[in-house]
């Protein structure tokens, strides 16, 4: 479904005239994403899509390992549910979407399609966890959520979006604050590890966790505008919903007791993410563990030897095939340089060409699209130098990423500091905080720059950066997607 | 979660005493699914959630491997859009759940949610399409949709389901048509051999057909109390969509022309069927392929001995999981015996029970839960033999559930016979009818029996088993969920 004739690649607006622009551009050639007829909703093509199947098995896989079992809930939640946690309702209600109708009849409850479940999830467990015996629940489940939102962006604010949201339930504090910490950590590893997007962790502030939550950890990302991104958060929910849900269990000391519960998620905002953190101004760049193709193959047929170099990359794309996820692009209708940019453009990490010369030395030409390099691969070696090079790319992106986060990471003393360090690199800024909102509100005015987290066994002795406040912790800013 | 002090399977109804009871008895006690506090949405537990995620694996495989690609499309579709095909809106308006609110403000626009997604993905691919290089487009997409029913029962008729649609766009009326009948062969290999249920394949009549379809194909299986369940659906939807979505390309002659249509589908409602085809008096039978545990073990631990068995228990349950999905259920609370019977119930289709005097003989025994079996098997066997015995339960359930329904295929000469067996057996009725939509009401209303489909190459000849009118077409007729 490419358009056969244009060339998308110089149709990309540099990142440095136009940073937003390059991302809405990149999106649409690369064909990931396109506007649906519906507010704030997007389509995910089958490239995006793609890359999020690939991304769920990764950490599906981690869920899995963690002891979790996936399961599927009611899209739909009753106002009245809905409403029974004042602090999630509050947080929630502004952006709910609505049923009110089913078929010809007007409904006698509305009903919010699920901006998140915890409250239809509190009230099943209420009924599913009698005795200590059942405890820990760990449950998990990939769904679509709605959050109606005025200003909309693709992956990154969409008024629907897919997501899995981690449930579970436990008998102790402990038991809960474990959870949540050990799923925080998997976000990582995997955010790291199969995205290369390499992040900071941390506590939410009062203000910024989520409603209903006792505490909230998250994962930070920086873009390569500098601009921070949340890539996942974790919550101990605490008791609240337990109480408001009547969430008990009959404990070995014959006592009655709410449980431990937390609640954590990740979305197809990763996918903004993973562009903005290995885009380029040709395009998408994918990390080898989630690319849809890890290699595409372009045959150089020139027309006495098409039959011989067709002949030949259907042979090799077979092999290769039973190990690696590749495309044999051997389209007649577009030149070799097209399908270059093509293919750069949609950040395919290994491009290999395969040519009557190469052929006869019985060798191919390997293109990495991360640094250009250019190899020659002798056929009988080529299978471990894809290993290898994959192998490499994976490393090479996470390191850039992981140099460019380290080099954007700045130190500020005072609000003039902070000030123009925002206003002149944006990038993570450490500074001290009193811990007051007031604090943290006023930064936000001056800069528009938050507390994107404040880090485990954080500094402390400075003072607060807005009030003075001697002995205050080192949080971390940025201006936040 | 289970309830440890109950005896779950004495509190199954008999399939004999009531069919219905039995059914939701099952699907209660085997934890598949539970009610939500939603009228007619239920909660897959994760039990229920396992199954059907083994059988999304198996049939995406084969999704894929027939050249399709999945996709994500939007939840809402504007009320405008569901519109443009005047059979599909009638065939489908009386069953929308419409969002009217999101966050504070009316909508301008009612959305639907989505009952299935012809109108929105029409839409997109009239943007998409415009050449023949275009073609054919090949997407499917794993996704939740609503039906507002008005009796319902859990997996067979939910306000929510899940399900995968397939929608696809080809340049020619053969290419459309060759691809409605490859899907549909698709599903009835996916569910013969993964499910072990067989199927008959044929076409709907005008009345039974998908609102807005050229013509309808299914599979259609046998329940074990004899009532016919519509298993999938492939649709031939000709160019009603392409007309009103205008859905165009220009073709290699440099003319412009409207594509022809695919969709089909298959959904949860298959959990339905797989319960009520393999399942008995004791519970679930679930098909080795796509049970969530192919193996339980059951330690056999006398209190002087516990240790011992604990731990060879343990080093078993670790060799075995590397190519089994096995489950070791070493609890100390409940006796070997209730475990006997909770996971017969759960329809795991292998126990291993491994006590003191099976470990000094280096053995275990095997158990099988579709014909009690019992079977010692040697340690260094005990590999390819489970591999054996598994393959050899998947094809006994399958020939079981095929024997069950060429029995129960009758054939009727008139009306009299017609509904004596369907009052006295139920079950599949071969009958010849005319083709007329009064004949077709008039049997329905005499028999409560409905034409499921209508064979490939169907007989001919005889009479109509309504009319009477001559040279008529032999079809199946059935009672149906």
């Amino acid at each position: 479904m490419s358009n056969g004739n244009e060339n998308f690649v110089r149709e990309i607006t540099p990142q440095s005239q136009d940073y937003s622009q390059w991302y809405l551009d990149v999106i649409k050639k690369a064909e990931l994403v396109d506007y649906a007829p519906v507010k704030g909703c997007m389509v995910i093509r089958p490239y995006g899509y793609a890359i999020w199947e690939n991304m769920k098995l990764g950490l599906d896989r981690r869920i899995k390992e963690t002891g979790h079992e996936n399961a599927y809930f009611p899209l739909f939640i009753p106002e009245s549910l809905l409403q029974k946690e004042a602090d999630h309702v509050e947080g929630f209600a502004p952006e709910v979407a609505w049923v009110t109708k089913g078929g010809q009849e007007e409904l006698s409850e509305k009903l919010a399609i699920r901006p998140t479940s915890e409250a239809m999830i509190g009230e099943m467990y209420s009924k599913w966890i009698q005795s200590w015996r059942d405890l820990p629940v760990l449950i998990n489940q990939w769904a679509n959520v709605v959050r109606w939102e005025k200003s909309t962006r693709p992956f990154l604010r969409t008024s629907e979006f897919l997501w899995q949201e981690g449930h579970t339930a436990h008998r102790t504090e402990e038991g809960a604050e474990e959870e949540t910490l050990k799923m925080l950590d998997v976000y990582r590893d995997f955010v790291e590890n199969d995205m290369a997007i390499p992040v900071l962790k941390g506590l939410k502030t009062e203000k910024e966790k989520f409603a209903g939550a006792l505490r909230t950890y998250c994962i930070e990302a920086l873009m390569s505008d500098g601009r921070a991104l949340q890539a996942g958060t974790s919550h101990n929910l605490g008791q609240h919903f337990a109480e408001v849900f009547d969430i008990t269990f009959l404990d070995q000391d014959d006592e009655r007791k709410y449980v431990w519960q937390t609640s954590w998620g990740v979305s197809t905002r990763l996918l903004g993410a993973l562009i903005m953190v290995h885009g380029d101004d040709r395009g998408l760049q994918i990390p080898p563990k989630v690319a849809p193709n890890q290699i595409v193959m372009v045959p150089i047929m020139p027309k006495n030897k098409q039959e011989l170099v067709k002949e030949e990359s259907q042979k090799l794309y077979d092999e290769l095939k039973k190990d690696f996820r590749v495309k044999l692009d051997d389209r007649e209708e577009q030149t070799p340089g097209w399908k270059f940019n093509e293919w750069e453009m949609r950040g395919v990490p290994i491009r290999l060409e395969i040519g009557p010369k190469d052929i006869e030395k019985e060798q191919v030409v390997l293109v990495r699209r991360d640094n250009g390099e250019k190899i020659f691969v002798k056929r009988d070696k080529l299978h471990d130098k894809l290993e290898e090079v994959l192998a490499d790319i994976q490393d090479s992106m996470y390191n850039r990423a992981k140099e460019y986060l380290e080099d954007n990471t700045r130190v500020a003393k005072d609000m003039d500091e902070l000030s123009s360090i925002i206003e002149e690199h944006k990038g993570m800024v450490k500074a001290h905080w009193c811990g007051s909102g007031n604090c943290e509100e006023h930064v936000k005015d001056e800069t528009k720059a938050t507390i994107r987290l404040i880090p485990f066994n954080p500094n402390t002795g400075e003072d607060c950066i807005s009030c003075g406040k001697g002995d205050s912790k080192e949080v971390v800013f940025a201006r936040a997607y």
